[in-house]
């Protein structure tokens, strides 16, 4: 909390989106540096936050038949070691515990940077028929990848994640399990975040490794730059051929699995920060939001304490007994002794979607200011009539902040057709650039190189058309979507 | 689940009492060894019980104040090294990361044993003023500690928990939330787990490595041995002097805060099983089952499995309505392709509250068998009262298993004044022995060398009562509860 009466000011989102970023991140009290290189402190309105994204998309994991287990956090290195592709795409970035119980360990133990390689050796023996298929499995857990370079939320050396891995008698089967992951995050992302993602497939160079085959949901974020906000991979028969899988199938022949495993981390929360944000810092939509409603009382005086606390209290009452959208409602009284000014910057940059202000002259007046932090837009509202209207307003709050999301994000996709035209966009606009590419890594790598951008998905929705790739010129079916991502 | 129709037997409670908790566990499919030395894998089942005790836990932590943070994985060894008593308690146990993105590191990390050192390292930013203060935090996390001997649920290297870290202006304060955690322990074990519970405090002997004082709930599980049920902990200005933390208070004065912790682990899953299981396996109390009821139809022909599949859409659509003391009705009707037994077998060894039979007879009569789980008793309803009738019944036996495992702590618990009747009676019977104890470490550790036990705790609600000690015969104002623990 902010100490002393002093308004918080915050860098301003236009001049420098990281630095605005940052601050909002750390004033807000989503999180702070933690002693730990790399790792962060999730604060309690973070981590609200990150518990209502997490419930929401527990309910849709459930609600397609997956069952939440729990798996060790320590991978044997032995095991890390199976899945040619896995290990030499992980290794890099694990963290290694070598000493334990006062002793050098023989076999070193990693932290799980994902818990493909220890699940596959583990479900072997529960694999025998395939009536044991599928195995619809969900994690939640903490996960370690040692990053050279930080960034609150966004990507951190640990992270909290949802990480799902099953396993089915048939590829077609498989195929249908990566769309049911990826479906859960787009309803996630769209529905509960307002956050509009474009799914498809990522090239060979973005995919998981040890993958056949990965799918993804892009988001753009305010500064128009990418985030990738959930991965779904088909493993295929990889990490089941490797840990010795098998199941005797119907026709009586002994098989390898199917796998697909899926992820949706804490990175959500800083996607959800900067997808919605503006100057005066946070913006959440109200499904997510710990605080639907604040409540700022205005008196100066004694008398105009009490005037004001007269109404408050069956206000508090009326509150009490509104349901939402996403729960009973959640709001808060400001008794705090600080200004009004002191508090609508406080609840502003917190992201409240709405403040009522209830001040002597309102009382009078039988009324209220309902203010929406979304756009500022004052309404006001007969005190008896308040709580019966929220339910509404938080709705098409909801559906207007998406659908600001959708307008800003088609406001900055660009379709181009040349390289010179693309690079021009890119560093004038930024933004989403579709554009034809011909499928080979040479052409995507020049582009990377040479720009930043990276292709982000290969969009499922995309209409056929025919064109030629940026690079080479060589035939392409489809457009995919170029941009610099976090 | 069990292949091939065979009913799995499991070794009897009478016999082989960790065998039969071994048997449980595995063959219920709550958890099952992993490729990890001590570390378990948690399955589907065992799961769903962790996550309705923690999600009960959850609403009484937060219904008192408390919210939600994440700390890091990883405590630098600097830190750990802090507090003097805290790092030769946890020393021993700890798990070393020593290397990590390709590098050795200078400073080791150990993965937490608990967090107390780095929260009160990163929290003292935090706390400036009287203002600040209570800092009410909870954690849902797991935590390591190397163990030589692991058990499945009840000690395993690594473990998930909650642990609470509060910070107070006052030693009062401080005493009171030590009472509240304690309180919110309580209520699970009682309420939710139905295992009565002996509140305490625990000897010098006993306590937690850096508090001032640890209390704790114990409860008997049906070998007569004890189990700590939850902790919770005095921690003084330990780890706040340690650590630095300094508040400016009311009188403009600077102080350390005092600070307590407390936690609950998945061994609670292991006590419900020790609990109140038999020799068909797990008996579980109707709130935290993750099946309340399951239907077996019963129909050798094709004829009499279309006269019991008429009644069962009719009644399937009134359990869906049903709500329960624990959520919704939570059911399933088995109608695999095995013998009615071989499911009565696999449902009792899960230890669902019910089963409902239906024959082609109970369908002619209009009417099905009600069998409960824990007593076996049958009871005969009419088809259209099942679903009314469920709420009732369930409470009955959650009230049920609560107060028959009173009586058999009981009827297990003995007041002894003597060593030699202490002795005898804890070979012979084993249970909980009241006996007077002196308050010296020396008397307290010969009881433990010569006999196993070790004092549970010094029960707050026991009354005063002059007598002596057991060994040496000093005064002592109340008597201890002995036993021999987990």
């Amino acid at each position: 909390m902010a100490k002393g009466g002093f308004v918080t000011s915050i860098t301003r989102q236009s001049e420098d989106f990281p630095g605005w970023y940052n601050d909002v991140v750390l004033k807000a009290e989503l999180a702070a540096y933690s002693p730990v290189r790399g790792c962060m402190i999730i604060r309690a309105y973070g981590y609200a936050i990150w518990e209502s994204m997490r419930d929401e998309l527990d309910r849709h994991i459930k609600a397609t038949g997956h069952s939440n287990v729990y798996f060790p956090l320590f991978v044997p290195r032995s095991l890390l070691e199976k899945e040619a592709e896995h290990v030499e795409g992980f290794d890099p970035q694990v963290a290694w515990v070598t000493r334990a119980g006062g002793k050098d360990l023989d076999d070193w133990l990693a932290i799980r940077p994902t818990s493909e390689a220890i699940i596959a050796d583990s479900v072997k023996d529960w694999i025998q028929s395939y009536r044991d298929l599928p195995l619809l499995m969900n994690l939640w857990n903490n996960v370690v990848r040692w990053e050279l370079r930080t960034r609150l939320f966004l990507r951190t050396t640990e992270f909290l994640w949802q990480e799902a891995h099953t396993f089915h008698a048939t590829e077609e089967e498989a195929a249908t399990e990566v769309e049911t992951g990826l479906e859960c995050y787009r309803k996630v992302a769209e529905d509960w975040l307002a956050i509009p993602v474009i799914r498809g497939r990522k090239s060979e160079g973005e995919k998981f490794p040890g993958a056949v085959y990965t799918t993804a949901i892009e988001a753009m974020m305010r500064d128009t730059k990418a985030l990738q906000a959930g991965t779904s991979h088909m493993l295929g028969q990889n990490f089941a051929r490797s840990a010795g899988i098998e199941f005797l199938d119907r026709d009586n022949q002994r098989k390898h699995p199917y796998g697909t495993s899926w992820g949706f981390s804490t990175r959500m929360v800083g996607a959800t920060i900067m997808a919605h944000g503006d100057d005066a810092g946070l913006v959440l939509p109200p499904n997510v939001a710990p605080l639907h409603l604040v409540v700022v009382p205005i008196a100066r005086t004694e008398d105009e304490r009490a005037a004001v606390e007269s109404v408050l209290e069956p206000l508090e009452r009326h509150l009490a007994e509104v349901t939402t959208a996403s729960g009973p409602l959640r709001w808060q009284v400001d008794r705090r002794e600080e200004s009004p000014g002191f508090k609508f910057n406080h609840w502003e940059l917190r992201g409240v979607p709405f403040r009522l202000e209830i001040g002597p002259r309102d009382v009078s007046a039988g009324q209220a200011v309902l203010v929406r932090r979304l756009d500022r837009a004052k309404e006001t509202l007969s005190l008896d009539r308040i709580a019966s209207e929220l339910p509404a307003r938080l709705l098409s709050c909801q559906a207007d902040l998406y659908r600001r999301a959708v307008e800003f994000r088609d406001a900055n996709s660009h379709v181009v057709d040349d390289y010179e035209t693309f690079k021009s966009t890119l560093n004038d606009q930024g933004g989403f650039l579709y554009a034809h590419w011909c499928g080979q890594a040479s052409c995507e790598r020049q582009v990377n190189e040479e720009t930043g951008a990276t292709i982000r998905v290969i969009p499922f929705d995309g209409e056929p058309e025919a064109g030629r790739c940026l690079i080479d010129g060589r035939p392409s079916a489809q457009r995919v979507v170029f941009a610099r991502a976090y």
